[in-house]
């Protein structure tokens, strides 16, 4: 079967990719779309030290590790909605053509598998994959399949609104209008927050931000953002080198401050900044399975209208152009793969 | 009168500081001890660059600056008991010789300086400072005043378990047994948290912190102490670069860090680390004029034990070798100057 794989660091498309067989528990199906994450993008271009960090922090034993070869074809993919096919052995799940979509997790004998980045595991960057039969989720009928697809990056902005506790009455400061970003300002909307500022170099983004639910947009080149806002919770959604010192160094005191940006570097930061003002930081990552059904509710519902999220669309050998696309701030924000 | 101050970098003795003279809402008191505390010692070696670090927040209008002029004599001691002399003009106060101590903060009508370096405002490194009479908190009947004088790095201790939010059945992990670690076993002693084991390299503070009410103590050079503890809250006390980073590398997924070492230099950190496992973390200083009042009502109450942490005494003229000896940990907890 056709599918786009990661290999040397660019995107390549293949027609000879063994067709996945399900096991007793896993279902057969064909992927209708597929989103491109930032954080594919990020693997594609740092992969060596994202699996170099992973295997520091498995070696102290508090994490697990990621196995994966560098040097043989990678598989993608982790935003899909899919069709059903055929469940494996002993397995009951819906009908074949059943519109479907899952958390990105692989459960077998073995044990459960992030669908992420694997040598083994084909992801969504395919035209058929296996999920697990008792994650699957029916994607509810008359969604599009295409608009389901978002359901995994706006259940990443839902945990990280989520993580923030973030009350009524409190202002919500988002910086980085990506899709991470775009995903936290739908999450705070939807949520009933009444003063949403995002932030962004870019026009298209800050524009972007405004339909999906953004009070107010700032361009930082205009001024920093702590000047014209009042005590907020600050969502850092940006993951460079030094946007948390940054943010140390303007925010407010008592500010909490959610890390939804994924820096794979070392970063330099100033402790004293955090300390003299009592700053509370939480990373995140990822989200709860009830948050990715929630996600999925929320887009189904049309209480997060997804459309203008969706700024193109490729075929899997399509993958690699759109890989060097997304590059581009003000071109993009989410590019599907419809295989 | 008398007093140490510091002056290029050391604490001078002096003989002809002139007498403060209590304005409207100020008590002059006779100092009876001050603890020297660590942040006395790291502005005495890096005072320079915590003024430019303060001044840079400042310059974002986010943080009241220091105005200290190094090149001049700055008076330091905020871990006071004193007797009171005499009120100012128009004051109500305790009674002349009543020991009080309050929190390190003098009233005026020009507004609230903090009591902690200064050009002008006497210390506790002195015979006689003042103090504001709505802040004073007399002494409770029969607490010897060396031991009210730990009422301030107790507090910072305490505050630091309140801001954990540390629940009865979790464990406590503290990381350097300096005077901060040391408070912040005493504070989750005097709590009733069940597990605490402290941290450090040297014999006498791990037997101090023993002593101040740590179930177990582990020296680091015997392996990991995230290796030999379950999930817990980490307090971090230790303040210099590094640490931070080795916490979360090592600490468990979603473990809550507690930052309460000053950390002054600029400091390497991998967002990825804590961001793969949701770590949180919440940086504290100081107290609460509650927790304060609280702290020295756990001394007067014998709820904890202060007598072990002091481990030395000198006057005024004894101040600068003090602020020497104690950069050798297995010789001193808190050396306090009874002028």
């Amino acid at each position: 079967m056709r599918a786009a794989v990661l290999r040397d660091g660019h995107m390549a498309y293949r027609d000879d990719v063994p067709e996945p067989v399900p096991g007793p528990g896993q279902v057969l199906v064909a992927v209708r779309a597929c989103g491109i994450c930032g954080s594919d993008l990020h693997f594609a271009s740092h992969g060596a030290e994202m699996l170099a960090l992973t295997d520091r922090m498995a070696g102290d034993g508090a994490f697990g590790g990621l196995a994966v070869d560098l040097n043989r074809d990678v598989f993608m993919g982790h935003e899909f909605a899919a069709e059903v096919v055929e469940a494996g052995p002993d397995t009951d799940t819906y009908g074949p053509g059943t519109p479907v979509t899952s958390i990105p997790v692989l459960l077998s004998a073995k044990g459960a598998e992030p669908i992420l980045s694997s040598n083994r595991t084909v992801g969504g960057y395919a035209e058929r994959m296996l999920l697990s039969a008792p994650l699957l989720l029916p994607i509810p009928n008359g969604l599009d399949v295409k608009h389901a697809a978002l359901t995994e990056p706006m259940a990443v902005g839902l945990h990280a609104v989520n993580k923030s506790n973030i009350a009524a009455g409190e202002a919500a400061l988002v910086l980085g209008c990506g899709p991470i970003g775009i995903a936290i300002v739908a999450a705070l909307r939807a949520r009933g927050i009444e003063t949403i500022v995002a932030v962004d170099f870019s026009p298209a983004r800050r524009e972007l931000a405004r339909i999906m639910g953004a009070h107010e947009t700032l361009d930082p080149q205009q001024g920093s953002p702590f000047d014209t806002t009042k005590q907020a919770v600050v969502f850092e959604a940006v993951g460079v080198p030094g946007i948390i010192d940054d943010v140390l160094l303007r925010a407010r005191p008592g500010t909490r401050l959610i890390v939804a940006g994924v820096c794979m570097q070392a970063d330099t930061v100033h402790p004293f900044f955090a300390i003299a003002k009592e700053i509370n930081v939480q990373f995140v990552l990822a989200y709860t399975p009830d948050e990715f059904a929630a996600s999925l509710h929320a887009i189904a519902e049309g209480d997060i209208d997804v459309t203008p999220v969706i700024t193109g669309e490729v075929d899997l050998d399509g993958v690699g152009a759109a890989f060097d696309d997304l590059t581009d701030p003000d071109r993009h924000c989410k590019i599907l793969v419809t295989p």
